[in-house]
């Protein structure tokens, strides 16, 4: 079964392509930004999932206050698009970087993130170049062993050390509390901010994260601002999160069946060059919408193995399908381009601007 | 520790960087090459894992008969170079195929695989467009599961359909026999190519396939060439395979470490979006050359996670380190350019001309 959309798409672009449904994205956008507005809390989306200036800018027109990236090719795509309040919420390091972001600050008002000494040492630097000062938040471990320092003492003796340099500003703080946990982050944030407190700092910037954390947007108290990234699109992840329904999930994967050998199997023309060999924790590389009971069991670079074992509706070679991936900020990330639809009619054709900058 | 290439690298081009050494590149063509002599077998190499005109045309250049790719995207870029004997060994399908297929072969000489019906009977839609027959070889499953058809009888029904058609030529066989299954696959073949001459159709191409495989070139009898593509760069797989050893692997990624926050753990900033999360089956994320105890245990997008308990050296937040990817061509699918050194010293970029295109 192919929908007719399907078969547009097919023809006009061929298989695998992203097709990304803007009625889904704009209801996306609004849905969250009026979760954070109820919640108190400012929005600035992660633009991680989408690498795209036009779409960053669709979600600061709703109301966000500004956008996170996570590298500096990002940031640049985005500040040469005329975006000018950046977060990039990542430890950078060495002297090609501090170039880079000097040439960032110099023409939009950036904040970094740090979770150590040697990345405080290096950022006067970029501040140096762009002959202002830089805004730093501090980044804490609070539960995903991620980046962020473990201590509250920790904290706060960065967020001095930012402070004692007169080309750097402490703006605040940078959590990614998740449940369970809450209760340990707060008490993690309330302590740093009375360490800082007590030595005349004031965090401006409270920053939690995370589109599976929307339900909890506004539940650390004192955050001042939250940067969700997936909710745009959505994926199987923030279905199986609770936080989207299937119809919330903008983009799917088209792809076409190019081999039924078997009566139990056949081949999608979407493999780990396509989709990724990223399950996120679920079983299965992504739902397709024509056969939920299909399962996408592994990949090949460029083939997606069909288990049908379980199906009543088998595909036919040629067939066109709909697939939600996984997870879909690594999808995104491999591609040009993205096909736009609304409902049924194509709109045109997205660039994923950001894209290919591995740095 | 960081080597006064790696300082190099960062300081010139930043981390992360995919960085090739092209006197390995140029040994692993030369090894492969000869070892496909000796086998009295002819080399197509599959540009899966380099994406690049200029590689391809060296494996052209070192003796190689023409080149394997997996999709038209990737063949458009290389007949566009001038590369004109071409494998697809892939089933196309739908009409947006058959014209780009079409338009290739107006240009080059073109071979495609299929293991349906329904692939042939759109294929002759493109070789109508071009004026002259199109080169079909018929797929054959010999244990992978994959695409291919499951019987010699099939094979040769299959055969017979591709022969019965005015604007197709039936080219061969192609097959990814592997260890065990060698028997089962000389049987298989021997049963298929039977059963054509039976029918006055001899197989002009007899494919295998396979780094990994390479140990086994020439071990099907009437195999005619192979069609490795891991083996320009190697991988930490191939060293598993027994395929390669560590001074094969000719590309690494330079990753920097950006946070230290707790003692037996760190963060390098080459997450999912630079090493995927393929794992093929290892333990770990990569070999760090600097720090082979420690271990690549996971990864968020751009954040990779060291366990460091198993480490005597530990490094510290700046530290450029050099990683061995577990899957070489997925990664390489990521990047736009990679850095091209000789020993110590770099000598250029070169573009990955054919990645992002999705089909």
């Amino acid at each position: 079964m192919t929908t007719p959309l399907a078969a547009k798409i097919a023809r006009d672009y061929g298989t695998p392509a992203a097709v990304i449904d803007m009625d889904r994205v704009e209801r996306n956008i609004a849905r969250v930004q009026a979760a954070c507005d109820a919640a108190g809390v400012a929005n600035r989306p992660h633009i991680k999932t989408h690498k795209s200036p036009v779409l960053a800018k669709l979600q600061i027109a709703a109301g966000a206050k500004g956008i996170t990236c996570q590298k500096l090719g990002e940031a640049e795509v985005m500040a040469d698009a005329g975006i000018d309040d950046i977060l990039i919420s990542y430890n950078l390091v060495g002297d090609e970087k501090m170039a880079r972001l000097g040439a960032l600050q110099a023409k939009a008002n950036m904040t970094v993130a740090t979770d150590n000494s040697t990345v405080i040492a290096g950022l006067p630097k970029a501040a140096l170049l762009s002959g202002r000062p830089l805004s730093v938040v501090v980044e804490c471990d609070t539960g995903r062993k991620r980046a962020g320092v473990e201590t509250p003492a920790e904290a706060v003796a960065l967020a001095r050390e930012i402070a004692a340099c007169r080309d750097l500003r402490f703006a605040g703080f940078m959590l990614y509390p998740t449940e369970p946990g809450w209760t340990e982050a707060q008490r993690f944030f309330d302590e740093a901010l009375a360490g800082v407190r007590a030595h005349g700092l004031e965090p401006g910037i409270v920053s939690t994260g995370g589109t599976p954390n929307l339900k909890n947007v506004g539940k650390l108290r004192g955050a001042t601002e939250h940067r969700p990234g997936t909710y745009i699109y959505n994926d199987r992840m923030q279905v199986a999160a609770g936080v989207a329904g299937w119809d919330d999930c903008a983009l799917n994967i088209y792809a076409t069946v190019v081999s039924r050998a078997g009566p139990d199997r056949g081949i999608l023309d979407a493999g780990s060059k396509t989709l990724t060999s990223d399950t996120s924790g679920l079983e299965g590389h992504g739902l397709i919408l024509e056969h939920p009971e299909a399962r996408i069991v592994r990949f090949a670079e460029e083939h997606g193995f069909l288990d049908l074992t379980r199906s009543n509706t088998r595909p036919d070679v040629g067939d066109v399908v709909r697939i939600v991936p996984n997870h879909v900020c690594v999808v995104v990330n491999m591609m040009d381009e993205v096909v736009m639809v609304r409902g049924d009619e194509i709109v045109g054709i997205l660039p994923v601007a950001a894209r290919g900058k591995l740095r």
